[in-house]
């Protein structure tokens, strides 16, 4: 058993993120849309999208930063298309919004595509593109997010992680879940092996002169992430390229803000107006069999002879599929203690009761 | 001047492509399809795309592996969507087909998402999704290609270097051109360090234990590229799921072949039956302003200090923009003389005349 962890089920994580969302003078829609898609994140392992991210929304909520009022409007609209104000509102309420208008639109003429300007962080890609799952269809999220990014060459972070989401259905609920940033890895990545004191590979970040360093401390104070591919020679300007290729489908496109024009990460001094894209797409409008084709597609490489025994070839999904397994067999949501105290201090400020519970430990 | 390179028009090579296409029974339409992409591939500075592989498209028609007559058919289609089939025709006279088809319907609803199967090798990627340029909306082409990438944690060739492309129009003829495998480099790059007796940088490929290896011989005898980010530690897992995920666009969503049931790379025993999709975005239907913005984007990073001194930064499709212009300043496309020497043998033996002209030096 592990002292420093604690067990919480799904279910009192979602209703506590909610009570103290409401406590802010959210809308209960919004603070279960909010809930779902941070329990999601923590339920896929990754936490740092997570209840871990509890407060930064409290405090968008309570601060006025971020809109308590009203919901998401279509601004244009084709059989096909829509361009979605998001009216300042909490991402997943927005994203909800505009996946659902996507998969609609799939449904009717095969394909949607609309994206949205005046959003706010959403939480996990991957929770919108994976809606179009129940539908049968491939889903696809993006959006551009405070620069954290040095572009190739260059020495200046002017990009965000800007992630990619491609969820694709399989037979009998398998599926394709693709859902990565454009930097090399995430922010939290370094940050916890600054933590530890321990250096990074070379190809996470670069100082603030645009080299490549395995130092965690010069990456985090006036460095930043690299691309997907690291250097210039390793293909470092194909990750660059990418994120590039992220904000013209949402800043550029959405008529949001972009680049380097986005606020700050962790800086909320003004609205986010984050630019998202949400596309569902109907297999059924092309050729017949798509989901045979997927599973055997997963099944081929998850069948690969590995390169070292006990590693085996995964399919994008499976480390997230793995978690969620785990959950179930332990009954609940691992979580550190940290993370637990610290979000039941927010919650005692702003007056909500019961705080989470800390006293089920996790088996090992 | 150069003794190993020689200058020639780009109508010389258009009309010499042309010649030998038709020699071999091409229909005249579909030759001048086929050089204009292998043309644009030179003129852009991608040397593996163009002239260079003239003899490949010739055996192709000469053997009857790749059809001569017809036309693509769409098989499927809605006001957004069509699936198409290639008839086994070249690859450019499918992908133009479907890029048409995809700029029409984007047009009228916004979007168009047009995937084809039954298609060949159709050139660089970029050709298909410059095309949405000329219309001033987005252009998207992808497309599987024969196994030669070993997934993460894998030791075997499952994926194609699969290209994703993305054109996006800015002001006064300005663009972003993402145009990019997503190996880490492409196949050609490994076998110009092996004839050199270089090594290659770590991260572009690896032996056939699934090893990252600096030996070019290695990656080339059973060995394979890697996907973009290198091995598992630097993001290698992201660059695989990129290419899962063109592989889904292409072959899975077409009912082509896909991943390793495509042919070997170079054998043409059977037929291609590629995978291939091309998507049209219109920008009218987002929201008003987006050349300006995409300018400012391209700009903002082109103006941004280097890290190197005399190393600028640069937006996707620049190094491809400096090639055009050193060739428009030189009034011609230098290529190496054995290429074009070889290219003339294979022209004297199916009788066209005249050759491609070696007698005209590049200026140093």
């Amino acid at each position: 058993m592990s002292a420093s962890r604690c067990l919480i089920m799904q279910s009192e994580v979602q209703s506590f993120i909610e009570r103290c969302m409401v406590a802010v003078g959210t809308k209960p829609g919004h603070a279960t849309s909010l809930a779902e898609v941070l329990v999601e994140g923590d339920h896929r392992g990754h936490y740092s999208h997570g209840l871990n991210r509890m407060d930064m929304y409290v405090k968008d909520i309570q601060s006025g930063i971020c809109a308590k009022e009203g919901e998401p409007t279509i601004v244009k609209e084709s059989a096909a298309t829509a361009l979605v104000n998001g009216n300042n509102l909490l991402g997943p309420v927005v994203g909800n919004f505009c996946m659902d208008l996507a998969i609609k639109k799939a449904r009717e003429v095969g394909i949607g595509w609309v994206v949205a300007n005046g959003s706010n962080h959403f939480g996990i890609a991957g929770y919108y593109s994976m809606q179009a799952l129940k539908e049968n269809m491939i889903g696809m999220s993006y959006t551009n997010t405070s620069p954290l990014v040095v572009p190739t060459r260059a020495k200046e972070c002017t990009l965000g992680t800007n992630p990619i989401s491609v969820a694709a259905p399989a037979k009998d609920g398998d599926s394709f879940v693709l859902d990565m940033a454009t930097s090399a890895v995430a922010l939290g990545k370094v940050e916890l092996h600054h933590r530890r004191g321990d250096d990074i590979p070379e190809g996470w970040g670069c100082d603030s002169q645009g080299k490549l360093s395995t130092d965690p401390g010069q990456v985090l104070s006036g460095g930043g992430l690299v691309p997907i591919g690291g250097c210039e020679a390793t293909g470092g300007y194909k990750g660059y390229g990418l994120g590039l290729m992220v904000e013209t489908f949402c800043g550029i496109l959405a008529g949001a803000k972009y680049s380097k024009h986005v606020r700050t990460w962790k800086v909320t001094d003004r609205v986010a107006d984050l630019g998202q894209c949400f596309v569902a797409i109907n297999p059924e409008n092309f050729a017949p069999g798509f989901n045979d084709r997927m599973s055997d597609l997963l099944t081929l490489h998850r069948n690969l002879e590995p390169a070292e025994q006990g590693t085996p070839v995964l399919s994008p999904g499976d480390p997230e599929r793995f978690s969620i397994e785990k959950c179930t067999e332990l009954g609940g949501i691992p979580y550190h203690l940290n993370v637990v105290n610290h979000m039941n201090g927010v919650a005692k400020a702003i007056g909500v009761n019961p705080l989470l519970p800390t006293n089920v430990p996790v088996p090992e």
